[in-house]
Order: C-alpha cells, then structure tokens, then sequence
C-alpha cells in the first residue's frame, strides 16, 4: 500500500456516559503517527460514542485494534442501556477510503482488523456493507437486528455463524460489525415532540427501504434526556439525495402531524459538498459549486 | 516578504460584453509562475467583469499592473454603458491578505501597484478602504460618487486629488481606485419584479448606512438582459451579519412589498466560513463549525 493512501475510520462504541472509558478508547487514537483524530462525539441517550479519524491504512489498523480491546475490557453489555440499537461494545466499525485508495482496499483493511479482533480478543465478527460475505449480511440493521439480547440466539443459524472469531457471543462484548463503505452523513434531527410514534412515522416516510428517499436510512428513536423524540439518520450518497432535501423532507412530514423541528445535530463530519449542496439550496445560488469556495480552490 | 505570503486580488474591470477584451485581461492571470486564477465572471447588464486570483504579492503585482496596462489600452469609458457605478477601466483593485500577510502589508503591496499603474499608463490612483489616505476616501462608494462622467469636475476638487498620477482623468480609462480590505462576499439577490423602487428601498432597508445590518452595502439595479430588478451585496465581515442573516432580511423586505425572491448569485468566490453559517442556519445545526467539515480537517 503507497504512503499517500488516506483512509477514514468512524467506530462507533456502546459508551457515552463514563468519561474515563470513553477518553481511554479516544486515547488510541491521539497522538498516533499515522493516524489524526479528527472529531468524537458522544451521546448519553444514546449510551454511545463515534469517533471520527483518517490516516495511513496500518497506523489506522493499529489504532482501531487498540480500541477494540480497550472496549472489550471496558464495556459489559450485560449492564449496558441506551436507546440506539447495538450488538457489542465496539458495535460498528466501517473503514472509508478517502484518498488514493479503492473501496477493494478498504475491504481488505476491514478484513484484517476483523481477523486480528477475532484473534486477539475472541471476539465474534461479522463483515457488513462492502466488505459482506453474503448478500443478507450487507446491510448493518439485519446485522444488527435482535441487538446484543438477542445474538446468542441469532448465532445459532447457520446463516448468522460469523466472519471471524467464535459462534457464540463474546460474553460481555457481544460481537463487532466491520466493513467498508462510502462516506455517510450520520444526522440526527430533533423534534419538538415527545411522541414516539410520530418519530417513528417521519422515519418511515422519508427512508429508502419503505419507499422513501434514496440512500436514506432514518430511524424514530425517544431522548429521554430531552424530553423530546428525534429522527435519526444516515445519508449514505450525497448525489441521490441531499442534506437539505432530507431537512425539508423531515420538517414537511412533521407539519402535517402538527410537529415542528426543534433543531437537528451532526455526527463526526461532514463533506464539504453537503455544504455546498445546503447553501445553494437554501440561497436559491445559481452556479454554485465546491469550485466557488475560496478554501477549496486554494487547497486544490 | 516571505514566500508563503499569500494574498488574494479581486481586481472589477469595466467590460462584460466583449469576449475578446476579458479574455486579454484574464489572460495577465493565467500560468504566471505564484499567481492562481480562481474565478472569473462577466455580467452583461452591470457591463463589468471580476476576477479573483490569489498568489505571492510580487507575482500578484506584476500580474496586476499587466492587467491594468490591457484594460487601459482595450476599454475606453466614453463609449461604455452599463448599470453599476465605475470611475474607470480598471475600476477598482482590492488586495486582500490571506495567509502569512498583514493588512499593513497589503496596504504596501496596494500602493505599489498604484504607483507603477500611474508611473507606467498616466492614470490617477486612488487608494482606498485600509489603504486610503485620508478619512472621506475610505468607502469605495464616496471614492467612486460620480463616476466616470463626473470625474473631470471632482477631480477640481483639492479633496479629491489623486493619491497618484496626474490631477485630471485619464481621457477613456478614467481613474483606479486601488487598496487593501478584508475578505469581502459579493452577491446578488434577484426579484421576480421590474419594480426598480422596490429593489432601491429593499437595498436601502438592508445596508448599514441607512440603518441596516452592519458590514452590509447594498444598491438596487435594473437587469435589463432579464427583466428583472436587483438587489446587488457587498458583505464585508461576516463575523457581524452572516449571508443568511442578508438573505432572510431581503426575502422579509421583499415579501412586505408582495415580491418574492428570484434566486441569487454569488461573485467570486465565498469563504468556507460562509457556507458554515448557512449550513447551521438553515438546518437548524446545534454544535456545528469549520471543524467538522472533513476536508476542512484534513487541509488544516
């Protein structure tokens, strides 16, 4: 692998309470060759954190391996509550290439992670997204579906044995998805509402799989520290659908049930051609492109 | 100067119509060792063309004054119409320091540039914003009341004596008003109205000398290629009102008069900062800034 090869990883873990174990996994990341930490974030609600790093494919590698076994020893599902659904203490792991790299190179780093997961910490793990084994498996939901209270289970099909690792859970860290996949907006907006089933409705409406928008996944989720329900979201391609028209699309299916939008919220980053995308939109800009953002066309 | 100084150039020339003409001019941009062309653009109602480069302050200057020569010698004001105000040929030349630059340093480099324009083509040079050398030639707007028309009889004036050059106006490129400002947006709101009084009180209700939003100037102009007015921004911090803030308050002003908003269009180029703005604004973004952008995270 050349040098250059820049690659994205945002691990997604089942802690967002207790400082010190959500600073022990980010400290896996801080201060690696290689490897720039680029934003975490962590919700309580949700009981979880992402992180948000990019760097060379085996400094990242090394890094996330790390963090892997910090969330392991750290994280016991079993006393684990949070209202966003998850399979194990280091939940979801997608690999993005960013630069110089194939998205056939990023399934070969998931893959190595996965197998060194598996060795190191006994961890069962499932490839999802580009780095599938079977088509059933590509999508994180089906992967995830049942969450870790229902995996001992789910592992006794022959259709759910795993990539790696053992058939049957880890005992208090469940399993951990990796893959590889485009880069994805994970957004979340926040209703002025405190019914559930409302969120979930909205949700419905707007994502792909019940006949919403393309590249749009949505899920109703209820923040208990708020008071207030959200749509939770991942655009998964910028170019079938945009940020704003997801915004418009939520604030619309909100209106009609009486609902208005109290404000929404960004996980990890996002690229600047959302920017671009929401400007233009909403300022009615005509010719508006990346190539008129004076930072761009100087870092070109 | 230090070699990593970067300093950006919006020079506005007093052509839009004649392809050959800005293309002679543009050309003083193009593949000049540590000068980059970022943008140019023409409008055929305002008659003018603006172009925004960015480089090393000596190249950029050389560049410059080349321009100025070719905009001398191809446009001659006696028989240029157009709907925005210009005292000359070479209208008005802003330096803008970007990196590794103070405005002090712009301000030498601007009045290096007046002083070799007015040594080498005859023309009179003001200087102007934070190159301006008294208090009433500071606003561009005061520099240039009168235009090229009303220049012979200003420049009577002993307040009015160029800061180089002769003391009456160069016969067809009149004068150049030359200096050194902060990053400017420069954007133009459409109306679907031909109603020019409209557009004029719109501008007047949003810039800060008659009361407005602060670092915002505003002028209602006639399009005549499209049948409708306009309101034309110049938005010099926006630290102090954000392009959303401008947007808003125009589509507010227009709506009192039962006009809508048309679309918009950006000159030039705006600064990440910008879209940042917009992007929480319109989305209702808790949290957000120029740190999770991710190309803005990687160039940093």
């Amino acid at each position: 692998m050349n040098n250059n090869q820049l690659v994205e990883c945002v691990p997604n873990f089942s802690e967002g309470r207790r400082p010190e174990v959500v600073e022990a996994i980010v400290d896996c990341f801080r201060g690696k060759k290689g490897v720039k930490l680029l934003d975490y974030s962590c919700d309580t609600d949700h009981n979880r954190m992402v992180i948000t790093a990019a760097g060379q494919p085996g400094a990242m590698k090394a890094a996330v391996v790390d963090a892997i076994g910090v969330a392991v020893e750290r994280i016991d599902l079993r006393q684990h509550q949070g209202v966003h659904p998850r399979l194990g203490a280091a939940d979801v792991i997608p690999f993005i290439p960013l630069r110089n790299m194939t998205m056939q190179e990023a399934v070969v780093l998931a893959k190595e992670v996965g197998h060194a997961a598996a060795e190191r910490f006994g961890l069962p793990v499932y490839l999802y997204e580009a780095a599938a084994t079977a088509s059933h498996r590509t999508n994180l939901a089906d992967v995830r579906k049942g969450g870790f209270e229902g995996l001992a289970l789910k592992m006794q099909d022959q259709a759910w044995q795993p990539d790696f690792g053992p058939s049957q859970p880890h005992p208090t860290a469940g399993a951990t998805i990796i893959g590889a996949r485009p880069f994805l907006i994970a957004y979340n907006i926040l209703l002025n509402s405190n019914d559930l089933d409302a969120a979930k409705a909205i949700a419905k409406a707007i994502r792909f799989s019940s006949g919403g928008l393309p590249a749009c996944k949505a899920l109703g989720l209820r923040l208990d520290t708020q008071e207030k329900v959200q749509v939770s979201i991942n655009l998964t391609d910028i170019t079938q659908t945009t940020l704003p028209q997801v915004f418009d699309a939520v604030c619309m299916e909100a209106a009609t049930r009486g609902i208005s939008v109290a404000g929404s919220e960004l996980i990890g980053l996002m690229p600047l051609q959302a920017l671009v995308d929401t400007t233009a939109h909403y300022l009615k800009l005509d010719d508006f492109s990346i190539d008129r953002v004076l930072e761009h066309t100087l870092w070109e």
